[in-house]
């Protein structure tokens, strides 16, 4: 099959052929019908110090935000049937360490993640444990299904505080951005305010229900938010540029009692003024890592069937893995949406 | 009366004469029985960046902690009696801002700080709004009630996060650090692991039911913290020492879904590993300042009436107002305990 | 000035004409521009077995929702100015019991309630605690002035729990129950599903958003909420009616882990399956009083002012008070939305 | 092997012979080292209403607390070797419904309780899914290793809300009542107050740490609760007794805002004045059953190891399974502590 791979410590990803990997006995292969690029595919390609220490050894195949259909299952699989599509949860976990008992599936730390220690899934065929496998609606897009992983990512971080009503500022409004801006919103932020320095991600966030947009190149921040809620600030910050001033001048809008959550990743270590930001203003601080299994997936699917809110909308772009290099180009540039492969070739009709 | 006061933008201060403040018709006057000391004291007396950020105009009249005697009431003020003995929340609040309007009256930013932004309790009589007075139990020990005040921000920095039965590490024992393993005890924190670099400090830790001691500048602290919850890591790192190193090493040794709370001081910013440290491993760090009004000092005089937690006994010295250069200069030293000033001279017997 | 008073233990109430009472030097007199007839006053006016329990001497002032203007002040009142505009919190609470010590101001035994131990609102003037006003923005409909009260309620009936994206059952769509309809659509349940015996309110409830609607007397309770949501159950039950029956199916529709809140009074005690409705089911219960002081409130007006949502809309009649047989008949017979008094006379266009 | 039947629906066991069941692919078989006797299992014993409404289909094998050592494993079991001792965590859920997606492993409706709907623990041996056992730690008392299923409902009890310093009742205090008497203490409830009305195990609680013992049978419950809390109430009742009485008792001495669990099975349903106990006081009412998979079985782990709070001292009888009807009839007559079975005959030395 062809998939893409990480071979040495540098830039880029090369395309290789390589089997199919049998499953063990409580794996499962699926075929990709759809796989979607993450923010942090574009570190794995850039090969950025974070991404240096991250990953495992090599080769690695890459990839993980996946739609698929069972081909084949291990001999101690039950209950999940050939054909059936499903979304993959890419945290995987060993299920009896201090972690696992304390619940915490997604922060085990000897499961390791699909695409970055284990091979992923730009690739025609990808083997997981049959439990990490949430099934899909009938009939759902596999760019739905596809997306729910990433979606999954932005709920959690709107669900670690309460939101309804809370002045909540949104920093970065990339496709996992904007996907927070639509969760935000189902969640009842008011207003919801984003920070985007590109003008084309200002204009999706308006369109998704952002109620206040700012370009941190010409505005102030902290001033802007302060105005905008009658000097009361921020009571929310999700932070999901990964981009440090964004979290400091965020840090600075933001009122007493606050709470902040951070899923973008800074590249590097981050100065903070602890006193000023956190301890005298009592704020709270969380790193969100992952999805809940399954409390979050549960609420994706209640967003995306019940509510209508529909994370496929983001996707700009559908490809072949042969041309990985242009979607990669594209996602550096900051200038798509979400970017998708097509690794059997079917163009999908939204 | 005589009065401890800030007059320049530097260090020490100047033991003054001056008229007792009249109480406005919402305030009472409190004759001082017993003043302490708190770091933030120290920060002010030795006058670095933060407390020149945070001081507003001087002169001023410093200190915070203490057990008043009610001596004259404004026109206003209904339920407090002559001779009641009280402790002060320090923390004044205007009750119609936002921050009030949501219950988070510490948090108030209107309202100012005693000995920050009010004259203070370094004096023989300090002048307070009648709301902010919290009685004292029959037959207190003025010293008790004078360290309601600081061990309510240790017994908030314990109760913003579960400790049951959760391995704790604490980050200095001085004196707040001490009362925070009084409050994490009574609160079943196990094991409770404290990291502290003088020995006499480590040894009263130790007596107070510290489980396990550790030297910073000797030990590796993410390697001793592994090794002492058999590679679990520190579910709770309570953050006492105000030290970037102390947090940073903290950190590092928190186990995956931890929780942080920030009460020390750091006098700069402080540079963080945002990704590895709190992001990947669903990390959660609270600011605290101050206390819950009234829920906290409920909570404080149940452990101090209820279960018998005495922060009194980490008194070491009591001295009279004339004597505040040596109290600092101990301070300064790291040498002392808690430190009473006694501004009408009664040596209290403990 | 006019005022309606219950002067003997049984059903109705006598239009009497009274001095307004002077203020205390903590209260205000409000000139009662709207005040809006409450379930529990349809109780007392009834003078059923809870209302002689509850309410205390006699001749007592009735009413408690209400919109007023200040028009005289106690010495000590500071910050509320001549010609204000204000709702009242109703609960009244003294500050200093452990139950105030604890922030549970709404719950406080010592206070009273207006309209039930304190003259009330269905009156020309009223004289209040200063410090019970919340105040209305610039240019506000005394008609949701005086709804916040209840309004307050239904949205604390609702912030109890979670309600974003999880099943959710309302029994009783009366005024009440229609406010936590809009409520509860506002928070996010899906679906919402309401039962009501009354078409007309029904119908009323759809157009405010339910997405289902049953009728308990043709419907079979459990069994419909079990198949709407697919065999789940529903994951909340907010119950409104104060009706055994009620509370009794809702409870069997209940999904495991399932929450309950009660705000509807049942009159008469409730025999309840604790074993397999609460236990086995490991359900929550949780009785709801009042509002959170100003929590609530603040969450009330965010409602209001930022999301759109009006509970003025729900008001069907406005009378003098010289027509409140008329009022309390039509109350009586459940046919009416909200009913407002205009002790002035001013009818208020929409 | 021989095992304890329920063979009709009526009074009593009967001791059978039959066939060790061979294990399905994720199953184990566990030799019986330990079985112990649940209130539950009297219940079934004496087949009461509450027991024929519960239980599945008959004959059926009974018993589910207990300590193993797996003998057999199926073809698909990883991680449990042969001879690792362990408890059961005798809920079995099925992991694919929307409780189970939702992390309520314990509520789940599929999958039905060991001893009540599959074949129980008061044989030899006994088959159970592998995914439900807990391994013991290096040379733990089988005791213990029995007693962390009904101590973890203890736990799980005191943990829905908070302990810490907050005036505590329990009524009835039977070995769980005396199991949660110890998890109570250990959280640092107080006062804690027993009301129970067999004076030896009053007794047994003074001993376990109760501050205050009270007799049903001669004090007035609300009363004396009112009295031992200077007026306050209990802010929390932790109901182990199913006796309606004392449950109505116990919320009459509730304090506003309290907190309310329920483990005791009311064999019939309760009559409650849900107005004045649980609406007005704005109470929580917490139905408990069954543990949290696996954070209580962590939590009990802990208070064992580390907190040396130790169930097994309320060991009073160690039996074979030949004398199953003394045990009952022991059990019956509420003289016992807890009452352990030895299916194969050793007599363990505590």
């Amino acid at each position: 099959m062809k998939a893409l791979s990480k071979n040495e410590r540098g830039k880029g990803f090369s395309l290789v052929n390589q089997p199919v990997r049998s499953p063990l006995p409580d794996e499962v292969v699926l075929k990709v019908l759809v796989s979607t690029i993450c923010g942090s595919d574009l570190h794995l390609w850039e090969w950025n110090d974070w991404a240096d220490g991250f990953v495992g050894s090599l080769p690695l195949g890459v990839g993980h935000e996946m739609a698929g259909e069972v081909v084949d299952r291990g001999g101690h699989v039950e209950g999940l049937s050939i054909g059936a599509q499903v979304s993959v949860e890419t945290h995987f976990w060993c299920g009896s360490c201090a972690t696992c008992q304390r619940g915490l599936f997604h922060l085990c730390a000897a499961g390791g993640i699909l695409g970055f220690h284990h091979d992923g899934a730009f690739a025609e065929y990808v083997t997981v444990p049959a439990r990490n496998c949430w099934g899909a609606k009938e009939g759902e897009n596999p760019l739905t299904t596809s997306l729910k992983e990433p979606f999954g990512n932005a709920v959690q971080t709107c669900d670690v505080q309460p939101l309804e009503g809370r002045p909540t500022l949104i920093t970065g409004a990339g496709p996992l951005g904007l996907m927070t801006v639509m969760a935000a919103k189902a969640r009842g932020a008011y207003p919801l305010i984003v920070s985007e320095p590109r003008s084309e991600r200002r204009e999706k966030a308006s369109m998704l229900g952002a109620d206040i947009l700012l370009d941190p190149s010409s505005d102030s921040l902290p001033e802007a938010v302060w105005e905008a809620t009658e000097g009361e600030g921020a009571e929310v910050l999700l932070e999901l540029s990964g981009n440090a001033d964004a979290l400091r001048n965020g840090m600075a809008a933001l009122a007493p009692g606050g709470d902040i959550a951070l899923l973008g990743l800074p590249v590097r270590s981050v100065e903070m003024s602890l006193n000023e930001d956190v301890i005298f203003k009592g704020a709270t601080i969380r790193g969100i890592t992952g999805r809940l299994v399954w409390e979050t997936w549960k609420e994706v699917d209640r967003l995306i069937h019940h509510q209508r809110v529909d994370p496929s909308i983001l996707v700009t772009h559908q490809f072949p893995l042969e041309e990985h290099e242009e979607a990669f180009h594209l996602m550096e540039r900051g200038v798509s949406g979400k970017i998708a492969f097509l690794p059997h070739g079917e163009i999908i009709d939204e």
